[in-house]
């Protein structure tokens, strides 16, 4: 097999081991943990649906190629919990860490363009980004309204501090998020006046 | 909030089923199967990562929507073993008609779409089409030959047979047809002659 191709379909295999890395939240109706393989499906589709949202041009492929490829520094450092209280300290570095060991599977050119989408994911700071950021920031929001508040109900985390944690979504879709808000508020007031 | 974006968030509501439906492979290591929503993420970075052998020139967002959607109609239809011998009489109606309910969650336009491009995946005739079914068609393989052969054990599936369903990749990308075929061969002869 030709070297090239023999890197990039070890990278192929090496990224399964994505579906093992589990998330706080449930698929809905389903007792089991999500994973940030389909996870990463999710958003991507979230994304293609509501792209004609984003607050800025976007060029919707950069946003698709990140979200597929955000969560695989998961594979060595593990998900965090987006309300942890616990501290975070050295998680960026081992971050760094996983993205620059699992990208080096690949070769050279393929191995630096991944590596500046995954790091432009991170700094939020382009329209693409923004954007994948948006989509990222609610999709559990579907998730714990369908499992009766979910990891919201499991840690006793109110309205208030979702949006607060969450409301850099709105950087990248303005009329997402505040569609997204509106549905966590009706949720949230459903459950305190049940009808 | 807007009857649009109402509509499209009661889609991205609805995909999450993606996530309970089971394929027969395992990913590697786990002892569970692997569910349809990870699978299509799987296949995604696949395709992102093998874009540069598509044998005809393609545009790679539409691959990716192709991918992201493909599998949505097993939510209704089921997934369907790739090596089946019973009859899948019916089968394709009732994809249609899952097709046709899940994508009328959205707004007509954007139903028209997604509708659209899951028919252009089925019928495999376009460059997207056939470079999208390439990368499908081999997912599988890394899987069964990081677990030991995995279905392909179950079964009694020989290398001759895998060839033969699965050798439509080549009009998607015959470099990665090529590829693919030597790793499960040189996984075959390493069964047959442990060294």
């Amino acid at each position: 097999m030709n070297p090239r191709i023999s890197q990039q379909f070890e990278f192929i295999r090496e990224i399964d081991r994505l579906k093992s890395v589990l998330r706080h939240t449930k698929p809905i109706g389903l007792d089991r943990r999500e994973n940030s393989a389909e996870h990463s499906w999710h958003v991507i589709l979230m994304a293609i649906t509501l792209a004609e949202y984003a607050k800025e041009p976007i060029d919707l492929l950069s946003v698709v190629k990140m979200l597929a490829l955000h969560d695989l520094v998961e594979i060595d450092a593990g998900d965090t919990f987006h309300y942890a209280k616990s501290s975070t300290e050295g998680l960026q570095e081992k971050e760094i860490a996983a993205a620059k060991r699992i990208f080096a599977l690949l070769p050279a050119d393929q191995s630096t363009e991944f590596f500046e989408l995954w790091t432009e994911f991170e700094n939020r700071q382009t329209p693409e980004s923004k954007f994948a950021h948006c989509v990222d920031r609610i999709a559990a929001f579907w998730l714990n309204i369908g499992n009766q508040g979910g990891t919201w109900t499991d840690h006793q985390i109110e309205l208030d501090l979702i949006i607060q944690k969450n409301q850099h979504a709105y950087e990248g879709s303005e009329m997402v998020w505040e569609a997204a808000k509106e549905m966590v508020a009706d949720f949230f007031k459903a459950r305190e006046n049940p009808s």
